[in-house]
């Protein structure tokens, strides 16, 4: 009696404690292709677990995670990237295809184990070919240690997930960007909220049963809330292409969280919100409530031709899909930059959990982002240089010395400042292709500033949402024009910058960043936009290789590592 | 002087005689996938060099083929397997994705290498997922040794390769046949001659772009003739469900040569031709020479719902794509089964050529080739086994010794045969799934009895076309109803059999064939109909495991071989 009572106790000890500090969260995953009509619209889509979006991960702080992915894909090879988490001691986690990890091949279960040391709105998606606008892709939330509050209030937690949606295969548009004449992917043809969009079948013709707006894939996504109370609303954007406003009718918006750290609160009516971006917003259900509300996603920063996208905030106890009469928000006009720009400068660090920067940095990196023509191929550079994914992944390849698998002549460190004219059309549009990669001092200090330009189009300057994998860095400013190194600099936020891991680069501006380069491993650092990524924007960073653990060697099988390894 | 003399003698010494014995053909391929209008209708086609199909492989009996493939696919992994070569001393080189290697991944490149033994006409085509219905496929010419002549005479060689085509992606079409409700992939939108093809585009809305008549890459293949001449016309099918008839306004065919084996010779107006079979048929051009005249494909076998596939006999000097005036031939009606039996009763190995059999086999193993359900997943099989494919291939699973990573359990011998009603649906349905093998005794002698059977709808049964890999088999006889293995093994041809490596399986009838296992490695033998197979319709055989040679690392890097094999 004694001892059954010490054996339970011990076994209380051992898995009820250890649990309540930091647990494991075990995930089971089958990827496969199912059709779906997420938009109305029939065609295939790649789900997990039967969904698009996949199921939302769920955690606190300092547990690990461990998914367990099994390629149900007939042909295509599959990563996952677990987006915002920093993978410390675990970077060949991280899922970039390529860079940290072979493709996981059809039939195969590839274990993914990463530690989420921080709380926050975080997201995963496919990062191998264009596989993410596929619909691979879901939420991870990320809740405090017990006993710790956030430092706002709210009642309630719900999350949403933004994109962007074309009826093209993948495969058909990836082929289009790699093609001479140059396909463009063009405009999506519908705003997915939550996986659900509207298109309008009457637009195009397409075969019996292709189209059917009364599928109910294709109602809208509707978020159910109790009058008066406040809600934290994850908002996060995996747009394929656009930069978007979000807004809900009669409902302001205050700003609580970015990418994972607070932000020192702020009001807006329009969020806007760049591929790879998660914020938190609060609302209180504070409107008449016998109605229900439009949340609507519109394109910005492009000539628009994409029907908003919409949902409902529904009020209980009102039908969640009673629409509301009232006509949707039509949100801000698609080229006026300076609100954007003003949402950008707005967002600082929280008082009271301000990571200070270092004061100073060790290395600059500028990367002026460039439409190129490389043998008449179109790409998209930085430095007139459009990187190219190598056979073997960059982390294996560098960790066991494989030698000469990639370009070993370094990416330039930046362009002709003085000369280049990034108001202009380039003189000359041409430029190379390298797998080659930037080699960063272990926990050195690295600036990086992004530099916007005209692309190849008379008067024209994209937006870019620059994504950093592995790290956060310090937003510490935005402008326009040509960056000046001499003057600017001055001009940085180092007292109280927001920690990001993606940051929108404005038409015609500049973006700066600083990092520490304490995470041993190889990084990717690259623009979000899909199509943009996929023509080569995007450079890969090396810090502290010989600080990498053994290589697991699940991550190998493709280039040198192909049959590769461990002996039997 | 004579230094420079002896050097040159060493030179053709040392190059151009050796070449004159067994040369390497040497080949570089890039595998992509881009969009084309095989049948006018726009889709993506997986191309070899740019072209479906793909390059035709000429060699020289006794040659060393060498393939560089490289896959420039996105994310899409790829096989290629080399249809009618017998790979001896090569299993690996087999391509068969999961059974004898690892499938290619995007950016890898892979060295099919091996040596073709017997002159005639073989295939090649993808062997992973349904990729051969993304028309991935050529053709293989083996000429005979210098001074060594053909047991007849023409003038001139030609070779088409005859398909179907699906608008549907492979995917698309594989989601269906693995869902529930199982969607059927249904009758192909046109028939290809050569890779050309011509669908209606009146016939289904299609957004604007997608379907254009007059696009050049769909207009009829021709082939030019020179009045008088006699030509050798290779044609092979590798259709993805198609039974086809082919036929010449005008003119007969003598059928001279089947899977790579001279026929003793019969003349045919219409020729059947299964999924992957070859033949050489005689044509002599001495039609009125100054008009065109057609070549048709239709389908039978099955109610047919594709218009006939068209081709033009160009008799010169008439402008090759002048289109006859007349109505082309449309092949005989599509469920007469009588002379499709008669046709493969008629082919016979060519006196003077008769390989002769082996009397007796050692082993008899009988497949009813079932329709079943599995779970509910519809699924063809055989003896209601439906086969699965492993996520480690066999040829490594068993040659390292790599222990349960397939089912252990040997597949059935055999069926109820007492018992079984082979003219009704099956009153129990249900089958299982399995991946274990047949492991066959080295050298023996096995003969397969095929045995068709009803499916699950009622007074159906369906043509199946099964292939072996690494072997060609003695066509021992065909016969109608349950297979009797007491009398009809008396009917046996032992006397001048033909040796195939693909025959036809007719609606509730029978085929036997015999083998000798004598090529060392783990051989496919499975129904050639594309979504036939990927739905189980198939099994595996090992012969000779031990004296397979040290496998290349590069056939590794899947399943249980992931980071598997040699050290960096």
């Amino acid at each position: 009696m004694v001892l059954k009572l010490l054996a339970s106790c011990l076994f209380i000890c051992l898995v009820y404690v250890p649990l309540a500090v930091a647990r494991i969260r075990y995930h089971k995953w089958d990827v496969k292709y199912e059709l779906k009509s997420p938009d109305c619209y029939k065609k295939l889509v790649i789900t997990i677990n039967g969904g698009s979006p996949g199921p939302t991960i769920f955690a606190q702080q300092g547990d690990t995670i461990i998914v367990e992915v099994t390629n149900k894909l007939f042909t295509d090879g599959v990563t996952i990237h677990w987006h915002g988490i920093q993978q410390f001691g675990t970077p060949w986690s991280d899922g970039r295809g390529g860079v940290t990890q072979c493709p996981i091949v059809p039939g195969d279960t590839f274990k993914y184990e990463f530690k989420v040391e921080r709380a926050g709105t975080y997201l995963y998606h496919a990062h191998y070919g264009m596989q993410r606008d596929a619909g691979l892709y879901g939420s991870i939330q990320v809740s405090l240690p017990d006993g710790v509050s956030e430092p706002f209030a709210y009642d309630y937690d719900r999350s949403i997930i933004l994109d962007d949606w074309y009826h093209k295969s993948i495969s058909e548009q990836a082929v289009g960007l790699s093609s001479i004449p140059f396909v463009w992917v063009g405009e999506p043809q519908s705003l997915l909220i939550q996986g659900k969009g509207k298109f309008d079948c009457s637009s195009v013709p397409s075969p019996a049963g292709v189209c059917n707006v009364s599928n109910p894939e294709c109602s809208p996504y509707s978020i159910t809330v109790i009058p008066g109370k406040i809600y934290r609303l994850r908002v996060a954007s995996l747009t394929s292409l656009s930069s978007l406003s979000f807004q809900i009718e009669g409902h302001d918006m205050t700003v609580v969280e970015a990418d994972g750290h607070y932000v020192e609160p702020f009001v807006v009516k329009n969020l806007f919100i760049y591929s790879g971006e998660t914020y938190s917003v609060l609302i209180k259900a504070d409107q008449e409530p016998s109605r229900n509300y439009w949340m609507t996603t519109n394109v910005v920063s492009r000539p628009p031709n994409t029907t908003n996208g919409l949902a409902i905030l529904n009020y209980y106890p009102n039908h969640p899909l009673q629409s509301p009469t009232t006509v949707p928000p039509h949100g801000p006009i698609w080229n006026d930059t300076a609100p954007r720009f003003a949402q950008s400068l707005a967002i600082k660090a929280r008082q009271g959990f301000i990571l200070a920067p270092p004061p100073t940095s060790d290395r600059v990196i500028v990367f002026l982002n460039t439409q190129n023509l490389v043998n008449g191929y179109f790409h998209w550079s930085v430095n007139n240089v459009s990187y190219t994914v190598p056979d073997t992944p960059f982390l294996i390849a560098l960790k066991l010395k494989l030698g000469h698998v990639f370009d070993q002549t370094p990416p330039p460190n930046g362009y002709d400042f003085v000369n280049y004219d990034i108001y202009n059309v380039a003189k000359n549009k041409n430029g190379t292709t390298s797998n080659g990669i930037y080699r960063l001092d272990f926990k050195t200090t690295v600036d990086i500033i992004l530099q916007n330009a005209n692309t190849m189009t008379p008067n024209n300057s994209e937006t870019h949402a620059w994504h950093l994998h592995g790290h956060d860095f310090w937003v510490l400013g935005y402008g326009t024009g040509k960056f000046d190194m001499y003057k600017d600099p001055k001009n940085y936020n180092l007292v109280n910058p927001i920690m990001k891991n993606t940051v929108p680069l404005h038409p015609y501006g500049w973006t700066a960043l600083r990092f520490k380069a304490d995470n041993p491993g190889v990084w990717a650092f690259h623009c979000h936009i899909e199509p943009h990524l996929f023509t080569g924007m995007g450079v890969v960073f090396e810090e502290g290789i010989d600080k990498v653990g053994d290589l697991p060697s699940s991550i190998m099988g493709c280039g040198r590592t192909r049959g590769f390894g461990r002996r039997p």
